[in-house]
């Protein structure tokens, strides 16, 4: 399986889907830290504690790719991959502040630093970069896309909080992972085609296997969750069960269980932590993240097929590679 | 003096310049209220609630105001002002949360009734829909100057937070209000101005009308804080100075009482209340307040000069009128 060296960049050995973007990401990086405004610098300094903090940059890479296989201009692809980048890191600001995180990829968050005040003006003030590396495409059909992606991703959490998505709750969860996740990858895949010489038809493709990536992505770190050592994923094992966050693998076991009563106990916070830390290891014991991982794959392979009908390039043949990682990996 | 009417706004006989957009206001605020996504009806609730304890719409107004003397297309003028009432809402929403006001127009704030988290997404939410309604107007150089007055409206913020502004104390003051105030009004103005046939020249003298105006409005805010009653301002008198706010009347009370120690230990956090509520009555008392409303009729008085070229039409007029208004104003 792929391994991720700590600064969150993959070793060369194992992603070559990586490598042929290794020229461009610095460039999408570069754009991200500059400052429009010549900003003070305490806030430049902030923005690079949460650059640095960042992840692998798997959306960049996506727009990137497709773009590329699409004969997409390459400056505004640089644009489209930076701003999508940086509204997800300015969602992930209010996020942490939100559920108290203090870490997230081993480093400290925001918050964990600074007054509640100050991070949430941050995270406005990433938002407003973000939106104006967005306006730099020089698409309007893209900003209002950007938009749109915004008030879907915070809807999705706004439900989440107020508990009000749909009754069922494997639909209320893919609800939740569309707008928290397959919103933006959305917006990446299609982004990326809407600068690209190609028809509805091609967008439409590249939209759902944005869709299904993202899906799959989010299912993924879902069961990760269970899984994973906390040394490894930066946090406990079963963390999001432990905040009362019902995910597949959880909505899988009470299936399989027959234990609806379960879900209801979870929603209510009528769960003792220890009950709750006894429920976690039986959903780690039970096949119940197998199957989520298995529908990851499923959720994968539906997304490969609208690849099928795409410029046979190295670009292509690296989407493929993006889609599996997607699936395999372990961080 | 022109009355205000509980729900904000102009009593018809005195306030003769929103006549002129009685009929495109309405358009505005329906503009504002249309979910694009056919959001969940918790966030319409609040939507709703926002706009209603909205104030005059003076930054509409004037967008109107400038846009029809300019000869600007409606449908562009409609969605730039309600672009930019709704970002100036948006604001707002994260100020009280961090101010921790429970009351604004006479109306509970939104963090008085929701959680600190749900309260920073709606702002997201809010946020969100500003920059959908501000890709609606059409223009690139205008969905970046929304995105870059959004980078100055928050830093400021952070500014002020972190009290590392100029280190003189009157331009930290300046500073502050344009990144507050100022801004925005600049960018009403100047966009009317970018969404009209006009010359650089036409732009850059709504843009200082706007900047001139904004200032002159904020001086006036922070004037009244002093002066007016509680009831009619919807918080105790000398509120800003009660929350270590240093604005142009206590600037000018240090200065002419020759009392800079008093400059450092307000900042430090050195007063008591009680030492407090006696600065307040002194400001009060003394010319301090008068020399801030002066000042803010010289500004203003400055702003119209940036009137005299335009096209003498009735929408010129009410714009003088507005600007009358900006300083007269009891609220």
């Amino acid at each position: 399986m792929p391994k991720l060296s700590s600064a969150g960049t993959m070793e060369p050995t194992t992603a070559t889907f990586f490598d042929l973007v290794r020229d461009d990401l610095p460039d999408v990086e570069a754009r991200m830290r500059r400052a429009p405004d010549g900003g003070p610098s305490r806030l430049e300094g902030a923005i690079e504690h949460l650059l640095k903090s960042g992840g692998k940059r798997l959306r960049p890479t996506l727009v990137l790719l497709i773009g590329r296989m699409l004969s997409a201009d390459r400056d505004s692809l640089i644009n489209l991959a930076a701003s999508i980048e940086m509204l997800h890191t300015a969602t992930l600001v209010h996020d942490d502040l939100i559920d108290g995180a203090l870490v997230r990829r081993g480093l400290p968050t925001l918050n964990a630093q600074w007054t509640a005040g100050a991070t949430v003006l941050t995270g406005d003030y990433v938002f407003a970069r973000a939106a104006h590396l967005a306006s730099q495409i020089g698409s309007l059909p893209l900003m209002e896309q950007f938009a749109r992606t915004l008030m879907v991703i915070v809807q999705g959490e706004i439900t989440q909080i107020f508990r009000d998505g749909n009754p069922d709750p494997r639909q209320a969860y893919y609800d939740r992972i569309y707008a928290k996740t397959a919103s933006l990858f959305e917006m990446a895949t299609r982004g990326a085609a809407m600068l690209s010489p190609v028809g509805d038809g091609g967008l439409e493709a590249m939209r759902r296997f944005g869709y299904h990536l993202g899906m799959a992505f989010q299912i993924v770190d879902d069961s990760l969750d269970f899984i994973g050592d906390a040394a490894q994923v930066g946090k406990p094992v079963g963390s999001d069960l432990r905040q009362g966050l019902i995910t597949l693998p959880t909505l899988f076991y009470a299936e399989t269980q027959e234990r609806p009563d379960l879900l209801a106990s979870l929603q209510n916070g009528r769960l003792e932590p220890s009950e709750i830390g006894t429920l976690v290891e039986a959903v780690r014991q039970s096949g119940a993240v197998d199957l989520a991982l298995e529908e990851a794959r499923r959720t994968t392979t539906i997304a490969e097929t609208f690849l099928s009908g795409m410029p046979d390039t190295p670009e292509r043949a690296a989407l493929y590679q993006a889609a599996r990682y997607v699936v395999d990996r372990t961080l």
